[in-house]
């Protein structure tokens, strides 16, 4: 093995590195979606407060992808796709963080309910996390495949999630109406709901940088806002 | 002057016209927020219109910071302050696309409501823009200056927004309460508030940023999740 190789070899591990950090990232927002649909299906104060002590070491990744790919940036001066990469990278940290907070205020918000919501509320949440933790599953796979066209059905998907969210949302304003009491946790619903929505919306930013970074390009129709 | 300098000048210029692009972005989202004043306090369809048409000139604005930021590490291979300076661009942008994201959701939720609300939404709603706005400009100047304090300053502004907007999800509440007619436009108002409030958490975001562009480490106290 010549030296160059070598050098070759430690830069493409280095790459792989940086995938399997972002896919780790992305697999401990999805076990904090497991942990959330258990804390609110039994309204659990003590899971949910779990939820927000897991957030910190998600941050810790952002910021240590951030700082493997800086320093990949500066030590390897990549070019082309390789730079496509890293950059891909840092953006795609910031998507799975942003996500994680969202989790973390759907925790919050279950702190505030501090009781086991009824099944008319619970249930449609539930499929829709479910909905959001399928896509975000899809859309890793995607990424470590980097196939555009698993990228590009993961994107589609987000349809059905805002879907399921609106039809949720005309559901408890009607249950507002009927009954002032009903006001408080619906509220508290209607947040945890938009918060679901949003990971949605970020999983469709990844599957945007999924493409960007294998051709360069970025779809020009818009997905949401 | 010789080649070396030549090229110095150059790279700087370059690094200059990073920090301009960021600044030029900022203040279109600044702009939107004008728009958005207007529009809500008049209950204007078409001027909330306009914001969401204005838009993809900011989308456009962030593809065009990451393309430059991008060519820049290639063709310049920037390191230590440099590199920063590059890497904390990309984070901003983002940082700015989403915020004009949220304008563009206070937009819809105007168009929604379509009608000129009443002086008790609007007079606090508009009181949080008008904070925001201070806290963006206030941000984009540290940016400038590259001014760690200020930037501090602007990190511990946010929670005087969160108070405001506290307090005026507080009063929403206590309208569905005495009459199930003002359920819609409170859901609406509500969510106008928390998509205001979210714009706080990206500048205390930006300035985050700030901070590790001056010195190459995070604060590590969390303003929000």
């Amino acid at each position: 093995m010549t030296t160059s190789d070598h050098i070759v070899k430690a830069y493409d591990d280095e790459l792989n590195h940086l995938t399997f950090m972002i896919v780790s990232m992305g697999k401990k927002v999805d076990v904090q979606l497991d942990r959330i649909i258990e804390a609110l299906s039994e309204g659990s104060v003590e899971k949910a407060k779990k939820v927000i002590d897991h957030d910190p070491e998600i941050d810790l990744l952002e910021k240590e992808i951030d700082t493997y790919a800086v320093r990949l940036i500066a030590l390897r001066q990549p070019l082309a796709t390789d730079l496509r990469n890293v950059i891909s990278a840092l953006k795609i940290s910031a998507h799975l963080e942003r996500m994680a907070d969202y989790v973390v205020n759907v925790a919050k918000r279950t702190c505030s309910l501090g009781t086991k919501p009824l099944p008319h509320y619970i249930t449609p949440i539930v499929r829709l996390i479910r909905s959001v933790q399928s896509m975000l599953r899809d859309v890793l796979d995607a990424y470590v495949q980097r196939d555009d066209q698993a990228a590009h059905r993961v994107w589609e998907q987000d349809t059905e999630v805002d879907e399921s969210y609106n039809g949720f949302v005309r559901e408890l304003l009607t249950y507002m109406m009927e009954d002032p009491r009903n006001i408080t946790p619906c509220i508290h619903f209607l947040f945890i709901a938009k918060n679901i929505e949003r990971l949605g919306d970020h999983i469709t930013n990844i599957a945007e940088h999924i493409h960007y970074l294998i051709h360069g390009t970025l779809w020009t129709e818009s997905r949401h806002t």
